[in-house]
């Protein structure tokens, strides 16, 4: 007979375990993570305070394992918001303590990319962590710490408070990590060029590993809204929420009060016509209501069906005007086209789907092939492109049915904000497919394929109308000679009337016309 | 200014605020979800302690919530093990507590499915779980009990202990869940079904909430060996992991025998050996290490070559012989052939390929498609297919190179066993390209291509003969009727050599040739 032990893992514990769940599946893809991760974590800590952002990553080769495997040493630097010093060791430091677990748009969605980077760093080199920050007032920080994967906590190694002469704000990391540099190079390069695509307000700055500095320009100055934490909507919460939420308030409420209060979008008028509707007394206050209670609640919270849509204004979209600015600077291309779609929702959380369509210039790819670039809370998303709803909503569509140029590639540009990503891996890589938000993606897709199949259209107009006019002014100056010279006249100056006719059609002078297949 | 709130979240809250992350993402996928992780911890319980697994799963609609959505109730009774009951509550009802946390192939990865399925059950019906269980011996216990989300602990509402008269063996669950079965059923039946496929020494039972009964007999009469617990290898360990093995080992052990008891294929030779290499002194006692010392060993773990493979012998493969009759059984094919690939190992893990190759019968798809059927310890896997390994290496194969009947599907099963499966996500749905697992899955295949491509050159040249033969044979005929009559002679009978003929190209009477395109 076989023993059975069973026994508790901590969180640190479980996901070290299971790194790979996180994207630290290998030397190349952990490198990627990790850079990503604490990228991600700075930019969120620009954005959200209105700070422009200017971030500097640095990566240095300090020891050799491989060929091609290294250690590396990670430098991450901010002018973010800075981490509060006495949750400093707890953020960075234990798996399942954040300040992403409310409800608010973040490119954070499980409190866990810094830790997990910080686990990983540690695990592989066997070096601690350096962290150094300010929230701008009189002190600046520094710990140097490891974590006790056991315990999920973490060990102060060494510790020093500075003053803060500049008025500093922003954070630094310091980590060593196992890492593959050539193989993730091309990954980590990309990353940096769609991040830059979408935030021409933020300053990147990237030193790779031989020194090469990759420097992305702010060309935009002015911020999009930064997101807002928002209550949960009735069509958003279980039991097991609905259970909370009365448990965590004062007994004393009435049902109006507690529904008014603590939910998006139910005023005192809905709560009242809502609870009219549930058959439930609405000055029945939370300490007497009863678990059979509580269900009868949470049936009709799920079933009334006159509860406003939850609000997208608290959600944080890139916007037409930076969205467009800047593919225009990192891929200047020849046609582009942005749509943002009227908000909408999935189980209680608005999303907002933002596309945009570019082609020709330095788009990559090949000719006539659809180049597919995914976004979620202004993350771009480089792996899993297989399993994400943007690729099957587009294999779905009958794409030859549009009119597109088979000479250059176009590439369709998906962006979705929300309170809550479903994403389908703590990777952050691929996402669900939620009918709501596939339908969504679909219209933008097709809206943005019509409007440029029309563009496309117009082309092939003009260079058919360019060929017409060719004949035409041919014709028309040997004419105007004939005639001339029949009547014994001058021969008129026809360029006037040419010019009309090509300001008709849209010609400009000494344009070359693109091919089309 | 915005405020920032940092706190902690328990690891139930974070897996149920994230249950799309485990496979919960709605109430079809859910459904399926946890009636496959109840049904894997059943197969697991028997499996592990060589009994022939007897499983019922029944699911029956209790409540209405729309059109296709309801509560259900999910029932799930084994003949395994049975829980000790000193861990009942806490295997099921907290997450993180487990005995999946070893080195040992099971189909349960995470130690959390059955927590999950309980969670989501709870947070969608609001109702208590009910486990009933018994090791066998003089009593049965039963717990109705939900999960505190915040404390991570399990609750208990009632708790009953009875006398195991029949010495009655086995785990019941019962449990109501939000489930929409219509979206669900296809992905439920194949699902019993792909796995019955690879385990005909099982008992299956479903019965659908439409009273429709589904029934996989047993075929096979012989269980195959259990896995077995293994130490980490050498090369599978890193720097944690390692001083957590010094941690807890007793401080006077020799680095002799300290490598010797500890790691998997080490022996005192070869631990010996190795400190030479590593230059270290060999009877330096743990207590002595040093943190550079440690970090020393480790590098020198990593980069010693010496150290033997990881033993596949650990490993409980699904074996040719129950691939086979499992295959014919559920799906009946006209051809089937099966490879065992040699064992082999990544990270540290020994892992070994089985793969099989059935055309025709009762195989789904498509005239001429492959169809691809993967699974993992066991389990069949049936969404994501467009991340996972196999999927990448078929895309990889010339195809066409390999001849192949076009008139009918035919089916590529590829099996991974291993004591660490690289699962992408907690769903258990798709594997990441691990080089070593992707080189092994290509030879396999490869194999099979080709060793079906010879069958299929085999079939098309016997058709080519038939054509000939009979050609042949009308002219023989003629040819001997006339030189009979030209010699004046009886007509020979020319059966005996067509049948000589026939024999020789492999053609037996009346069989009709399959078409080829």
């Amino acid at each position: 007979m076989v023993s059975e032990v069973f026994r508790e893992a901590s969180p640190s514990e479980f996901f070290y375990r299971n790194r790979q769940l996180a994207g630290f599946s290998n030397p190349a893809r952990a490198l990627y993570t990790a850079i990503r991760e604490l990228f991600e974590n700075s930019l969120d800590a620009c954005e959200l305070h209105r700070i422009k952002p200017q971030i500097m990553v640095s990566l240095r080769r300090v020891e050799d394992i491989s060929k091609t495997v290294g250690i590396y040493k990670l430098y991450v630097q901010d002018n973010g918001s800075g981490i509060p010093k006495e949750y400093v060791l707890d953020a960075l430091g234990r798996v399942f303590f954040s300040s992403k677990y409310i409800l608010r748009q973040s490119r954070g969605t499980f409190g866990l990319g810094g830790t997990m980077a910080i686990l990983y760093a540690q695990a592989t080199s066997g070096r601690p962590v350096k962290v150094t920050t300010s929230t701008g007032g009189k002190t600046v920080v520094s710990y140097t710490f490891k974590i006790d994967i056991k315990k999920n906590r973490p060990k102060i190694l060494r510790h020093k408070n500075y003053r803060n002469k500049d008025k500093w704000r922003g954070t630094i990391l310091e980590l060593y990590l196992e890492g593959d540099y050539s193989r993730a190079a091309r990954y980590i390069i990309n990353y940096f060029k769609e991040t830059a695509a979408i935030t021409p307000y933020a300053e990147i700055t990237f030193i790779d590993p031989e020194g090469n500095l990759y420097f992305f320009r702010r060309t935009y100055n002015k911020m999009p809204n930064p997101p807002r934490e928002t209550l949960p909507h009735p069509h958003g919460v279980d039991i097991e929420t609905l259970k909370h939420l009365i448990n965590t308030s004062p007994e004393e409420l009435t049902l109006i009060e507690f529904l008014s209060n603590k939910f998006h979008r139910v005023g005192i008028t809905t709560a009242k016509r809502f609870l009219k509707y549930a058959k439930i007394r609405d000055n029945l206050r939370l300490g007497e209501l009863t678990d059979p209670d509580i269900e009868k609640l949470y049936k009709a919270l799920q079933n009334y069906d006159k509860f406003i849509s939850p609000s997208a204004e608290v959600l944080s979209p890139i916007g037409e005007d930076i969205f467009r600015k800047g593919i225009e600077k990192e891929f200047n291309p020849e046609y582009i086209d942005v749509v943002t779609r009227p908000p909408s929702s999935y189980q209680g959380h608005p999303f907002i789907i933002e596309a945009a369509l570019a082609y020709g210039g330095e788009i990559p790819g090949s000719a006539g092939e659809i180049v597919l670039f995914r976004y979620a809370n202004k993350i771009p998303l480089l792996y899993d492109e297989g399993s994400d709803v943007s690729t099957k909503v587009l294999n779905n569509i009958n794409i030859s049915s549009y009119k597109r140029p088979g000479d250059k590639p176009t590439a369709l540009f998906i962006h979705i904000a929300s309170t809550k990503i479903p994403f389908k891996t703590v990777g952050k890589e691929a996402i669900a497919d939620v009918p709501e938000i596939e339908r969504e993606i679909e219209l933008a897709i097709r809206y943005l394929l019509r409007r440029f199949s029309k563009y496309t259209k117009r082309i092939i107009r003009r260079i058919h109308a360019e060929k017409r006019l060719k004949i035409f002014e041919k014709h028309l100056r040997l004419m105007s000679k004939f005639s001339a010279e029949l009547a014994g006249k001058e021969e008129p100056d026809i360029t006037p009337l040419l010019n009309k006719l090509k300001q008709r059609y849209g010609i400009k002078e000494n344009q070359a016309p693109p091919s089309y297949s």
